[in-house]
């Protein structure tokens, strides 16, 4: 194992967008990528791990790009048809895409570890990258609703479509879970510890819910962050939801205030430049930019000014 | 469990084709079919049943016709991506039959049987004949081949395009697996027992090497089964090579001489009709008529056929 320099900690969309910047500022053989598999779960006996593949597919340049998850291009005959015989078929895998998630079935059971499978599946695509699941566990993130059976992350979002509901956000799987082996090598030997644009809650806070990740970080205490959140709302997904279901206020001051025990500065929106000053009086250095990713240039100028913040730190 | 009258031995796409047409002259509420499962193997970690598929799929009349499997109208997007990650995609899986295997292996795995699943499946497609898979045990048929490692039967069929080289075809797995629940009693209670037009050796002779079944079989000695040889030549698929590596002359005569012990009777081909006097010298009745199934008529009268030669022993 050798250990890689730039090290991001990864949710979803935001941070495979995020990534596809970082790899046109650095080679993407020097950038560990620790990702959050607290939304992994089995579907029809199908192991889908959705921020590994979004960020595999990103990566590799072949995701939908309408949507930011699964493959351009792709079709849905294989989930038309299980239709017929099973009913929670609510979740969008299509044809090529449910390939990945035979094949990493199909190697976990014959007892390769998550960690291999995830280079394996890495290596068919292209990705130069190194993907590191947060945990070999299945620590299914729990929410707690007011109006709902609790429920795992990806029944909250995709089927229920994320009602403002969450009464709690139960980490605990990931609490009891080990970290994959890389996981905390790479944290200890980056030269540059970044934060993707990802769910502070449910994507980050799951990877430091991880046993021994916190403990790590605020060893360091030099992470640095990018807010996902803009103008006091999440550019994609429910952040909004979850941050107000753990008493966070809903803004980039708010996510600053998440990340303050492992971090050392935050990009923020240049538009929320306002909050700049409450930021820094967290201790916090910040810098201000665009944040919403509409295209290659900006995810690069993104990626290039977070790094750049981190270095500087060093 | 309620008995059915009319019970058939099936192999692949000729048992299919058969059973097409006997759904025209029977109800299929009152049909089981006692199916070869010693074809069946696990692809990617996901259970393929290559025969039941076949006559659940011909049955619905969703079937593929220019190749007799797979369904109609089937894409192959979930391969083609496979093949990216894997090498051992030879077997011709397409989306929609995929969410056949995706299913039974989920079902499997939580602990259903496989009378079940297939009863599930079947239920689904909207086939109303019973199939009984003849075992609930993964027992596959092994090949031992002259220029080749030792080969199941789609390894030998689909990977390797069945070549002569087989000299010796091993049922030892099929001959100490325990028959499925309700397939002894659907032959003792049967009141015409048909043979399929199928392999005798791997698709037929791996149903009789279960555990109970050629003893029940030959207590009735009153089968009444279809030569799926014409004019010395197999219709489909490599019976030939079969028959003549179990040491089996390669003809309706053939056939009739390894259904001796079990049969009272067989339909051969009117091509074949000069083999009659020999095969009656074996102490079996015999009929011709046209049994190279190439539509729904000629399909529906050899099972009439067939039937009727089957009611008059009882």
């Amino acid at each position: 194992m050798s250990l890689r320099p730039v090290v991001a900690l990864a949710g979803g969309v935001g941070a495979a967008r995020f990534l596809s910047g970082l790899v046109q500022v650095v080679p993407p053989q020097d950038i560990s990528v620790i990702v959050n598999t607290g939304d992994d779960r089995d579907f029809f006996g199908l192991r889908v791990c959705p921020d590994l593949d979004i960020i595999t597919y990103t990566l590799a340049g072949c995701i939908r790009s309408d949507t930011g998850w699964g493959l351009a291009g792709d079709t849905f005959d294989c989930l038309g048809a299980l239709r017929r015989l099973r009913s929670d078929t609510w979740f969008q895998l299509g044809d090529q895409d449910l390939a990945t998630h035979i094949h990493r079935t199909a190697r976990l059971r014959e007892g390769a570890s998550l960690v291999e499978v995830t280079r394996e599946i890495a290596a068919a695509f292209g990705v130069d990258v190194e993907l590191l699941p947060m945990t070999e566990a299945l620590a299914p993130t729990r929410l707690l609703r007011r109006d709902a059976e609790p429920s795992d992350f990806e029944e909250y979002l995709v089927r229920d479509g994320a009602p403002d509901d969450i009464e709690e956000v139960d980490l605990s799987t990931a609490g009891s879970a080990a970290p994959a082996p890389g996981v905390l090598p790479a944290i200890d030997a980056a030269r540059a510890l970044l934060i993707c644009p990802s769910n502070p809650v449910v994507s980050i806070g799951t990877i430091r819910a991880v046993r021994g990740v916190e403990e790590r970080l605020r060893a360091r205490r030099d992470a640095v962050a990018v807010s996902p959140i803009i103008g006091g709302k999440p550019v994609k997904g429910p952040a909004d939801r979850l941050m107000r279901a753990i008493g966070a206020e809903v803004s980039a001051l708010g996510v600053a205030k998440l990340y303050q025990p492992i971090a050392s500065g935050i990009v923020i929106d240049r538009t929320d430049a306002q909050l700049g000053p409450g930021i820094e009086a967290l201790g916090l250095r910040v810098r201000t930019g665009e944040t919403l990713m509409q295209n290659a240039r900006i995810s690069r100028e993104l990626a290039a000014l977070t790094l750049e913040l981190a270095m500087e730190a060093a």
